[in-house]
Parts: structure tokens; C-alpha cells; sequence
């Protein structure tokens, strides 16, 4: 059992707000100002140069990737942080395309790198750029395909090298099944990265199960590591000696202080660093892993369905004009619920102003996030009622929101 | 004139301690810890995510590239903060080669990025990286060339691309001459990428005078950013609308939160952000940037070249067994001072143990940095007294080391 007042009490919320948007930035954990002042006096102040050693800065990456494995079914010392997500996601496409080309023959020649249309954009756009510089005449003939989310399946043919997923839908919250993707997607021949932005925190993931190979995931959402807190990224084991780095930075050598003129990839995921370490911002980082340590994904999961259920129903039953956007199967939906209205970005910047911090993702999604460590029923309860007061005695007579046209 | 009396008091050294790495990693600015916990409490605590907005976390990276701007010669608005200096090597190269490609001709002929062996060996493993990537099959014959820094110049060719030059040899401090080499460069058309790792805060950089293509550089060394501060890069006005970003994240796109399917990059130097901003690492930075505020780099110059100048004397008259490997002539030097010794290594541990912290780098060379703002004649004239106590009775009759043996 978590004792999810303990959790809560460590967070710091700011008095009237109902935080719901945890999936965007998790707040503020009481003990990560000490926890930095102490990095910043008694590390950077007092060893200096010699903090890299004596305060242990350069094995924090691979510590801290192991705290995350623990959260998302990887494999010890197979996740490493640093950079952001969007560096992640190219690394480790470029390294899946880069598996696949090591094969030669048929798997040499897929060109295609498939994706969703539910995937986050900037995941998109980091697969073109990298397109463009494996392939910048086009003569390869490498090729972006991003389909429906319900026609990945039937999308994972012999002409895909990559499959580039993220799991949960950042508008919808819908999840994909993991562990079917990536055993059709193999018995295609088929390399994985799998996206777990929307994942790490929110729902137990398998990585080691699934065999997924590649995986990356930003640590600023659930896991509340800070605004622009580091990514990591995951390799299965069977690749961590072979993928190779196209961002191939001195701490990713296999000696980085022998200085030596060409690259050598060090051993397994240690290669997946590139430059130094932020060091500043994984001490907030490991001050919010702290709290991760009191519990376990499998309870969190529980909690969270329990949470984002109550929130449907609450909301449902007081708002007609809210369409459900989000899977009402707990076992398909991630850990937000959306709701879709045609005039959702001034209904949320409403329901903001009254303290219930939701966020807009265009065109028509209202989106909440639901985090046990912090969010308790009485939170839920109490947003629907104000989500439910802007929504009929607010918004339902000012005619610039149609709400009433909309649902009479 | 600027007070570095004053500016000295505005870090945290620690007692005893002689600080020569500033080139390295700058020391804790004292004003540092208390804008953290500031940004932390009252912005992440506060806000949430709203800071992104109302504490202006997506303008920082902006602003303090403008900062930056003023210590290296930019335009304003061309010089962008974010990542590693890797990355920011990684994204310069590949624009630039990008540059030439779109040229088609005899330019989109050009195979090879010439550095040479004074390079600090990330940039030239980045720049292997990139060229697998462009030519995993080795069919377009792209090459890195690494010749002697003596041999740049002569190897400006028709086949060049790329020029990728750190201006400051991080062993040697020797400093090549940015104007002369980017005229040549240009002459020859070829784009230039400058690495101001050892420049930035060290010495003036003209960038536009010198009409630079891209250059990059990092914040944690001359000006004290914090261990892991973001790195920095500058496009050239001329190119910052027309460079084509490889790592195309979704904060280089035109209209980040349109959330559209496909990259479109945004405009100037905005589209070489890529993911979200390390907004607790730009806290740190911000107020290491206040000090520099108070000075300009033609006195730190002329200060800086009178501490090494003097080091150089001291050191000289009392230990024979130190060879100067860094430049005499101040005009052809960076902000540090390097000797060679062959037992360097044991010898700079000694040095370190006595409270006068240097670093090493292989094979032989001892590295002194010196930085006005907090090192002063007293230090200089402290420090080879400590030196010179390690090197003529610590060491001098010890078997293991050599020394009298090799000076006599």
C-alpha cells in the first residue's frame, strides 16, 4: 500500500489550485530546492572541477537511468538520461535505421520509418530531419509513413524499418497495446522506438517483456523532475553492444578522457550519452525520484483508473455538452481524460480561472491529468463541480460560446 | 574600468583553494543558488505550467543567447541557448554541409569537413557521426580530414565543405586567427563552423566582423554557468533563414504549439531551438551573466594576458622542469597558460593537493586557466610559489617522479 496523503504532502500546491495537468509539468517536490541548494553550495561550490569525481556527477546519468528502469520494466543499466526527448527520439531512430542497414539484404532495404498521426509532432518532425540527412537527395528513397493509430497494425509491412509509436495519445490519452505492436512489428522484421512521454509514471510499462528495442521518455511530466527536466532513453540488451550512436559525443566514447581523435562507442547504453551531464537539473530530478521510491507502477495504475474514472463520471453526469474523447476502457486509456468541445480553449482558460489547471490542445481537446501522488478523489470531486459551474452558469447564456445551442 | 575586486566577491571560492580551471568549469556564483531556489519556489512551485508563459521560460533561451551575443560579436537575435555543445557542434556541421548541398554544383561536390588535431575530440567524433549518417554507405565519399593546426590554412581546398575550427586549443591555449581563416575559408567557399568552448568569456570574439558562418560554444567554462550548463550556437544573418535544421525539433518549428504533422522550421536562429528549454540549468546561467554584465571582453583581455604573462615569469624562474607549451606571444594565445612535464599527471595531483587547482590533460600537458573575475596577481604569484614548492622539494628528490633527473 502507498500512502498517498504521505505523497501528496511532498509536493508543493499551491493553495485553491486543483493541479490536473501532470502530464505537462509535475509540480514542484517540496524537497528539490534543498536538494538543489546542496548540488549548487556544497558540490559545484566547494569541489569545483573536482565534482565530476568526488560528487559522483558522471555516474548520476546512469543512476538515475536506473531508478526510471525500475518505472517502466527495463533491464538494469539500459536507460540513460540526459538531452531532451526530441534528441532521444533521434538517437534512437537513427540507431534502429542504423540496425536494420547493418543487416543488409532485405532489411537494408525497408524505407520506411511508420508512424501515427497520434504520435507527439515533434517526434515527427526529429524522423524527417533525420530522413533528410540519411537520405538528402532523396536517392534512398527512405520515406516518413504516419497512418491512423488504428492502422499501425496493419501498416507494419515488409517495406518498415522503424516503428516509431508513442504509446499514449497526448491529446486523446488512447494506448497502444505495447506488447501486440511489438511482436507483430518483429515477426515483420521490424525495429521499435517507443515513445513512453505519456507512459513513465502514469501506467506499468513491460520494456524487457514487450522485447521492445528502443525507448525514450521525458521525466518532466509524471515523474516530476522540473520544466525541461532531462529525457532518457532505453535499449534492449540485445542491441546495447551493436546500436550505433549517430550522435556520437565524447561521453558516449568508450574513454572519453584519453582524448583520442576518433570515436570508440562505449559499452552498451553509457554510448547513448552525448555531451556533459545537466548536472543542476538531475539533482531536482533525484529529489523527485525520492517519492517514485514509495511506491510501485502496478499501485499508481490502480489508483489512477479509480481517479480518471471518477472524473468521467463526475464530469459527465454534470456537463452534457462535454464529449468524452478519451477510451472509457481504463485498459486502452492512458492517465488524462480529454474531452472534446468546440469551444475548448476559452472553456478551459474559464475553468483555469476558477483554479482547476487543465490544458488545450487544438482543435477541440480539454485535457486532464490524473496523478495519484498528488491527486485525491476530493480533487476530483471538486473539479467537476467547477468544471461544472463554468460550464452551465458561466458559459451557458454568453452566446460567444454556443453551449447552450450546442447541446439543446 | 571594471572592479574585479568587486566582481571576485560575487563568487563562492573555497577557502585556501586557488582556482586555475576556470576553463574547465567557472566557480558558484554566490547570487546563483538564490535565483534557483527563486525559479524553483516561485515560478515552478508558483506557476506550474503556466511559467512557460508568465515567467517567461520559452523567451529565456532568446535572451540569454542575446547576452551571449554581446560577449562574442553577434547580431542580436542570432545566437540560441539550449542542449550540449555536442549537439550544438552536430547542428552547425550538418547545416552547413546542408548549405553547400543546396548550392548543387561544384559546391554540393565538396566531401570534406577539415578540422584538425587541436580540436577538442567531441567535435570531431560529432562530425564522424554526422558523416555516417549522411553516407552510411560511403557512396557519396564524404570524409573528415584532420590535419596539424599549423596545416589549416593550406588545406582550405575546393574540396573542403566545412571548416569545423576550435579557436582556443583546449591543451595548449594556442589560438588560431578566426579573421584570417574565415576570410580564407570564404575565399575558397567553404562554410565555417567556429567552437568558442575556450573563447566565449576568454578573450573578444568578433563573429560578425569576422562574417562567421556558425559557430557554437558552451557556458559552464569562462562564464560560470553551472556543471552541465546549456551550450550555445550562432547562425550568420545571412544563413539564419535559409539553414536547414537536422535535429528539426518541435521548438524549432514555425508554430510549436499548432501541433502540425510536418516541420516547418521557424524563423532565423529560433529554428536551432529543439526541445523544451533546461529552464532550472538557465536559472544558474542567468546569474553567472549578471557578473559579465559589469565588464567587457576588451578588459578582461587585457587582464587576462597580464595574469598569464605574469604566471608564465613566475613559473619559468622557479621551475626549469616546466616547458612552456602554451604560446608565448599573447596575441596567438587563449585565457590559459600549459606546461609540459612528463610525470604531468602525478605532478598535477601534488599541485591539487597544495590547493592550486590546474587539470591535466594527456599526454603531458599541465593546464593553468586564468580568469579576471576572481583570480588576481596574488593568486598568480601564490600559485607558483605553491608550484614551485610540488616541483622543487615534494618532488624533486622522489625516484618515482624523475625530475632531478630530468633537468640535470
Amino acid at each position: 500500500m502507498t500512502d498517498f496523503s504521505a505523497t501528496k504532502e511532498m509536493f508543493y500546491l499551491p493553495e485553491g489550485m486543483i493541479y490536473l495537468d501532470g502530464n505537462s509539468l509535475g509540480p514542484l517536490p517540496k524537497a528539490a530546492p534543498a536538494k538543489m541548494a546542496e548540488v549548487m553550495q556544497d558540490e559545484w561550490g566547494e569541489y569545483l572541477i573536482t565534482g565530476w569525481n568526488k560528487a559522483g556527477w558522471m555516474a548520476r546519468p546512469t543512476e538515475i537511468g536506473n531508478r526510471i528502469a525500475r518505472l517502466i520494466g527495463a533491464e538494469e543499466n539500459h536507460v540513460m538520461i540526459g538531452d531532451t526527448l526530441s534528441i532521444k527520439v533521434f538517437q534512437a531512430v537513427a540507431a534502429a535505421m542504423s540496425l536494420q542497414h547493418a543487416k543488409g539484404g532485405a532489411a537494408a532495404a525497408r524505407k520506411v520509418i511508420l508512424s501515427d498521426n497520434g504520435n507527439f509532432p515533434s517526434d515527427l518532425y526529429m524522423a524527417e530531419g533525420l530522413i533528410k540527412t540519411l537520405d538528402r537527395d532523396g536517392t534512398l528513397g527512405l520515406e516518413l509513413r504516419v497512418v491512423d493509430p488504428e492502422a499501425v497494425a496493419e501498416n507494419l509491412t515488409d517495406e518498415v524499418a522503424v516503428m516509431m509509436i508513442t504509446e499514449v495519445d497526448y491529446r486523446t490519452g488512447r494506448k497502444h497495446d505495447m506488447k501486440a505492436l511489438t511482436e507483430k512489428a518483429h515477426a515483420n522484421g521490424i525495429v521499435t522506438v517507443w515513445d513512453l512521454a505519456h507512459s513513465a509514471g502514469a501506467l506499468p510499462v513491460d520494456l524487457a517483456g514487450c522485447q521492445a528495442d528502443f525507448a525514450v521518455g521525458c521525466t518532466y511530466k509524471y515523474l516530476n523532475g522540473g520544466p525541461g527536466a532531462p529525457a532518457f532513453i532505453y535499449v534492449n540488451p540485445k542491441h546495447a553492444d551493436v546500436a550505433e550512436p549517430a550522435l556520437s559525443g565524447w561521453l558516449g566514447h568508450d574513454a572519453p578522457f584519453a582524448f583520442e581523435q576518433s570515436y570508440r562507442a562505449g559499452a552498451g547504453v553509457e554510448r547513448m550519452r552525448v555531451g556533459t551531464p545537466p548536472v543542476l537539473a538531475n539533482a531536482a530530478l533525484a529529489a523527485a525520484l525520492d517519492i517514485w521510491d514509495l511506491t510501485d507502477m502496478e499501485t499508481i495504475r490502480a489508483r489512477s483508473n479509480e481517479l480518471c474514472d471518477l472524473f468521467i463520471k463526475e464530469v459527465e453526469a454534470r456537463c452534457p455538452m462535454l464529449e468524452l474523447a478519451t477510451p472509457r476502457d481504463a485498459s486502452v486509456r492512458g492517465s488524462q481524460v480529454s474531452f472534446r468541445f468546440k469551444e475548448g480553449y476559452a472553456a478551459m482558460q474559464a475553468v483555469i480561472a476558477r483554479g482547476v489547471i487543465g490544458d488545450f490542445r487544438a482543435p477541440d481537446i480539454m485535457r486532464f491529468g490524473f496523478t495519484p501522488l498528488y491527486v485525491d478523489e476530493q480533487d476530483v470531486i471538486k473539479a467537476a463541480e467547477i468544471i461544472e459551474d463554468v460550464m452551465i452558469n458561466d458559459l451557458w447564456d454568453q452566446p460567444e460560446y454556443k453551449v447552450r445551442n450546442r447541446v439543446t
